[in-house]
């Protein structure tokens, strides 16, 4: 089996299963808990919070442990929006973002809060001229992704936060879920007032993430109750999930520039190999360096990408068409769509994301093995350009 | 080490640990992915669904997964009160909730909703008839606990909701973190509409829980995205979290009849060897068969409640004076003031919870150096009825 979904999600590397382990078993107390099973869970707590602060050289306050990256994206959001006491009632995202930013803006949308999307070009880049035109006197929220989950397109965030302090009173939130452990995420250098990760992307486990608020940003619980996590999201601490978190993003960091540096020739060389078999095919998203260097998406014109992802499942290569969180949807990418790319194309997108496990022979073996099933596919078509008549159009 | 804190947290247990460790090696997949990898994935919740609607007899598609107890009182309370198109804006809860309804309660009655907040009497019991004045023509929800978290009392459910049907058009929630593996959780005899339950009380994982939602139940999502759980909440669902809720739920339920009456005994003999050593101590709470079986709770009157609490951890007895949920909280509880316990009284509070480490000798030995403690703490006292004279006002 060649795991190629590592966008999707990653195993839970060794490391993050060792620092767990005790969690599971001596160290099962509450760490609201006075006594001292409560204090040593709450030891551990700390440190997986120190260590995640080392990683986003922020203070440990700052950081607010969640149930997950959409459950950050929602708590950002939800929390700035409709804070008590807000006059703006304005939101500017891009038209890229993963659906926990997107459903939650339309969701909001729907409660009478304003919404402007802003454009995308043909790689998946913002323009910043664009959110200079949106920004206005009550833009209360601008939340632009750091580097995109479909296609891996890296946003000029800086030149984008500036913009929204220049231009707005506007506090800026990023999707950094893609990014951990791919990108430096230095909140003093980066600047944004709210930051999202995710545990599950980086060799951690799943269930557990983090939103990083930069200290005086105010913004309302969404999850109320026992006053966890200095109030702002309530609920007995995951410590399993959070220890496995401050494990897994302290190791990602680490290996950060050199695993890069390996991917980044790995999926060059996977790209290269497949448009050599292929030269039909157009690679999507932006060029190194504005996109993510374990990312390769390539869109196969005249293909069904559905049955391409079967036929490859078969052959033991696992990918995805482009992001694994719109469960079961078959509406064609609102990403690729956004980047300008027919329904048709869209729906003939592959995503071959790689990580920790991936191989120079794997590497090889996948552009074959893709070379060969698309060919298949290809033969098997009664018309080119829509070889199925099945798309919804 | 007596643990004596099960209704804080419990250890998880082996076979949880067992159900839980794939997901964390070869069963790493996205469950929303569509590859080997995340059908495999899926396989596994669909699994620990199935088993957690077997617990509660109910569909498995009633079930939402949530990232613990607090989010699915959240999920519920705000789920129903703030949907679109919703027309009631009146909520009743008990005064003894869970801060999880109760400061939700609060945040919403912040926000332009009304709250009604039903007394007790001094077992901690909800009377119907005060329910009965309650409800509205607009009320859209009552929240009533099963049973209680500080001192065990177990509500007149099948009253409740009687009353609640009959007198008005509002759901009913119960937040059944305490009783699950205590009390039959039966959806069908129970007939509530939404359901609050927790992975870790029953020696599942921290950082899961669930919110049985019966089919018909509208509510608007808290966390929207990717469109998880059914749209109801959207996240990559926590695999591990998710099998440890299903098989820990499992087991708790089959061997319920049998730990209850074993722990019903035990505590029994723990409260009344602790009155025959201290005959002025104060049982609190309600009398068995209205008190879950493995709460002892008892209030030592002039005596400082943290003083005890830790002379007991010292002694490697590990207990709580009332809830952990409200960390850090210095205020006397809620829950014994709503009980009309005086603030000194509820400040002299005790609560042991016992659970399946719990034995005879354990009972013994803790009635033993409770009393040792709390007559030690007695000699110090320079005043009777005040000891130390830092009780807040």
């Amino acid at each position: 089996m060649i795991y190629l979904d590592h966008a999707a999600t990653t195993p839970v590397r060794e490391e993050v299963r060792a620092a767990m382990a005790p969690t599971l078993e001596q160290t099962f107390g509450n760490p609201s808990s006075g006594h001292a099973a409560g204090r040593a869970a709450r030891a551990l707590v700390d440190e997986a919070r120190d260590r995640l602060a080392g990683v986003l050289n922020c203070r440990p306050r700052e950081i607010v442990f969640t149930g997950g990256g959409s459950e950050a994206d929602n708590l950002a959001l939800r929390g700035v929006m409709t804070r008590e006491g807000a006059v703006g009632r304005h939101l500017v995202i891009s038209a890229v973002e993963h659906e926990a930013v997107l459903e939650t803006a339309r969701d909001l949308s729907a409660r009478g809060f304003e919404v402007s999307i802003l454009p995308v070009d043909s790689s998946g880049l913002v323009d910043p001229a664009d959110l200079a035109r949106a920004l206005r006197r009550d833009t209360a929220l601008v939340s632009v992704m750091m580097a995109n989950n479909e296609v891996g397109t890296i946003q000029p965030l800086a030149e984008l936060l500036e913009l929204t302090r220049s231009h707005s009173d506007a506090l800026f939130h990023t999707d950094a879920t893609q990014a951990l452990g791919k990108l430096s995420l230095d909140m003093g250098a980066l600047g944004v007032d709210l930051l999202t990760i995710s545990a599950h992307k980086v060799y951690g486990p799943k269930g557990v993430g983090a939103l990083f608020v930069r200290q005086g940003t105010r913004l309302d619980a969404q999850i109320t109750g026992g006053g966890q996590e200095r109030t702002r999201r309530s609920g007995t601490e995951n410590v399993p999930g959070i220890v496995g978190l401050g494990m897994a993003a302290m190791l990602a960091e680490r290996e950060r520039e050199l695993e890069m540096a390996r991917l980044g020739s790995l999926s060059q060389r996977l790209t290269q190999e497949i448009l050599r078999e292929l030269p039909e095919a157009r690679p999507t998203g932006a060029e190194p360096p504005r996109r993510l260097p374990n990312f390769c998406t390539i869109a196969f014109p005249g293909i069904e990408g559905e049955l391409l992802l079967l036929r490859l499942d078969r052959a033991g290569v696992l990918a995805s068409a482009g992001s694994a969180c719109a469960s079961g949807s078959q509406a064609p990418s609102h990403v690729m769509l956004a980047m300008g790319l027919s329904p048709e194309l869209a729906a003939a997108h592959l995503r071959l994301t790689l990580g920790r496990s991936t191989t120079e022979d794997e590497v090889d073996q996948t552009a074959a093995i893709v070379a060969r099933e698309v060919r298949a596919l290809r033969e098997r078509s009664p018309v080119q350009g829509n070889p199925l008549g099945t798309k919804p159009t």
